[in-house]
């Protein structure tokens, strides 16, 4: 995988041009693009910035997300060929920030759950995961040292996890979704994918122009809540290794390591976060599915077809729900600094008939938390299993260098 | 003014066809379309459903919302003759209910403060307000017994005051804001202009599939809180004649009505709400900032100029005070039904150079709370003086009730 701290470094250095960093990551997109099937539209000559944090960085952006020099045809045939007027949001945060633009990234049909063809880097017989399917394994297979990506349920999480990147969540709104399609406004989230936490932190804070997401310092020892999310179901022996291998890793390293169960009202809103992205696809994706309904994609169109008459009463009901666990968050975390839990239900499933299931990360996005991936452990196959590093909203800093911390701790 | 109620009733007693009742609209507009200017783009010979609770009404839709079927041109040059993929989710809920699109409405552009050539239709030589300046005049022209628009600070419940119509901005979210385009994220809010109370309750109620938001029944006398909102600024005789009348109109007709004297932190955040604005427009017209700078409209233009250096943590503190104002919101009106206060600082101000001042309105886009404006006095020159009806987030049904309560007095 490409550093984008060490790269940046010696950038910063003029030990490297930014042309020459941006000319590595576009040879290394040619050089594995064949095997790997990231991109659906790769940049014309881009070009590297002269100034900016980030110049020389090349970036794979989510083919959900508008660029003006780009198609954004979100994984599905109804916008093939779809050209945006303007960038979004995120994408001109990474441009004044000096980023390049290296390509748009696969992804499933408008960011749900059918597959695309992108191979995981780890082992090209499991799935890379989705929906940031291509963001994901870019950053994986060394193509780009920074992706772009977006969840609604655990579209960020679980395609890292899968892939074995570090990727982060950041707290709802932190990074603005002007010119993402939409699939769930109340939980839609851009998300970010690096090789490690440091990258993360660099990225973020530079297209946020806000150095103290990168800048934060732990006090004392990190007290992590261990939490388990039984009303999420049943968890694997890989992703059960792996939580208790960072938990182990975290202690050693003097974390104050304790289990935190969450009260009723968050298996409740556990629930909630599902009810409220069916009712809300059915009016982000209404003109799709009265328009164009045989062209949406299989699962996709299963799924709208089940949800087609959900009462907005239950809606309402949910919404309720999440607005009562968001302000019970604080309370049921207050004496600690983070939450660790499972990225996903184990390693990456066989196959690419399906892109794993979001059900550890669907609480966390309905919260509007932000979320870390570590990558804890390397199961059978090669095949990497993350964990989640969780923080109170607004507290991304304090998440980003948590989860360096137990990066750290993993490593030694 | 052709009212919805009126001409649904007839439709749905079979006395009108839908057909007979759009092309009323359309010839309305063929009418009077010439002297007030209220459309960017007419439809080509629109067709009226056969069913659903809105058929054979025509809809305005302000021209910062996607339409499939004809240019989003956003009110700037930067989008001449944009054709955008999909109907918004607003434009899908309509037609969902039976409606047809009679046109796009003329708006400042990107919805901020430069003018259009609309014509207030009270009185030519008088602002029709702005920014959903066509549709509120498309309205008053009695021209569509319906029209949508969007609210980041006053630009629903403004025009509609300065052009004598009743108009909702909804609860933050209850419309979707997918397929609009974003000024603030925090704000932008989709709302309603219609001749009527009744009106906004029957659309509102349709388009949501939500019948409740029409059949709210207000429960023993309505408790008025009169705000005079000094933290922003004086207000004109006009305005206040309004408010006093209203006032006076709903206790003779069994209100109970006191003064409402709001705490420090709502002063705190009608100042913040501006931060937001100004903050946030700088990410969602970024591309259009950076890429077609000289092309944006030079009020728009001199704003983002102005306010370009506004620091993240500025804008983190006003977020933090909005939401200390929400959750205090429902505190300080515990023993109220709702709020009654000023639409705008006056009627319409002479001239077309402005749109008018949204000071009385920012204050409540930010709360995110059910505002409906009711026409309460006519000053010199015909023109029209509004006051908001204003309930807690969430209880739109009873904002709705409360200001055809309030429009009944006043008739009265």
């Amino acid at each position: 995988m490409i550093s984008l701290s060490d790269l940046k470094g010696r950038i910063d250095r003029s030990e490297l041009s930014p042309d020459a960093a941006l000319a590595q990551s576009m040879a290394a997109i040619e050089a594995r693009e064949k095997t790997i099937g990231a991109f659906v539209t790769r940049a014309k000559n881009p070009r590297a910035a002269t100034k900016g944090p980030l110049r020389g960085i090349a970036v794979g952006i989510k083919d959900i997300i508008d660029t003006a020099d780009m198609p954004t045809e979100m994984g599905s045939s109804i916008y093939k060929g779809w050209q945006p007027r303007a960038d979004a949001s995120v994408v001109m945060m990474l441009r004044r920030a000096g980023a390049s633009i290296a390509g748009k990234t696969t992804t499933t049909a408008f960011a749900a759950l059918d597959p695309t063809a992108t191979l995981n880097p780890r082992n090209p017989g499991h799935t890379p995961g989705g929906s940031s399917a291509g963001s994901a394994a870019a950053v994986a297979a060394g193509m780009v040292p920074l992706a772009l990506g977006t969840q609604t349920a655990g579209s960020v999480i679980r395609p890292a996890s899968f892939c074995g990147v570090a990727a982060i969540k950041p707290s709802y709104r932190l990074l603005p979704t002007v010119g993402v399609k939409t699939y769930a406004w109340t939980l839609d989230t851009v998300g970010l994918f690096a090789a490690g936490v440091e990258d993360l932190a660099i990225a973020l804070a530079a297209m946020s122009a806000r150095p103290e997401l990168a800048q934060h310092a732990l006090a004392g020892p990190l007290r992590i809540g261990v939490v388990t999310q039984e009303f999420a179901g049943s968890v694997e022996a890989a992703s059960d290794a792996a939580l208790r291998i960072a938990a182990a890793a975290a202690e050693k390293a003097g974390g104050a390591i304790r289990v935190l169960k969450l009260p009723e009202i968050f298996t409740e809103a556990w629930q909630a976060q599902a009810i409220i992205q069916d009712f809300e696809v059915h009016r982000a994706l209404a003109w799709e599915y009265q328009t164009h309904h045989d062209e949406i994609a299989p699962k996709l169109r299963a799924k709208m077809d089940q949800t087609a008459d959900l009462a907005p009463s239950a809606y309402l009901e949910a919404l309720g729900i999440a607005a009562r666990a968001r302000a019970a968050f604080d309370g049921a975390a207050s004496d600690l600094d983070v939450v660790l839990t499972y990225s996903a239900p184990g390693a990456a499933p066989k196959g690419l008939a399906s892109t794993g299931d979001p059900r550890f990360s669907r609480l966390w996005t309905l919260l509007g938390v932000p979320c870390v991936n570590v990558i804890a452990d390397i199961a059978d196959g090669g095949l990497p299993v993350g964990v989640q590093v969780i923080a109170r909203f607004g507290e991304d800093a304090k998440a980003l260098a948590a989860a360096r911390f137990v990066e750290d701790a993993l490593r030694q």
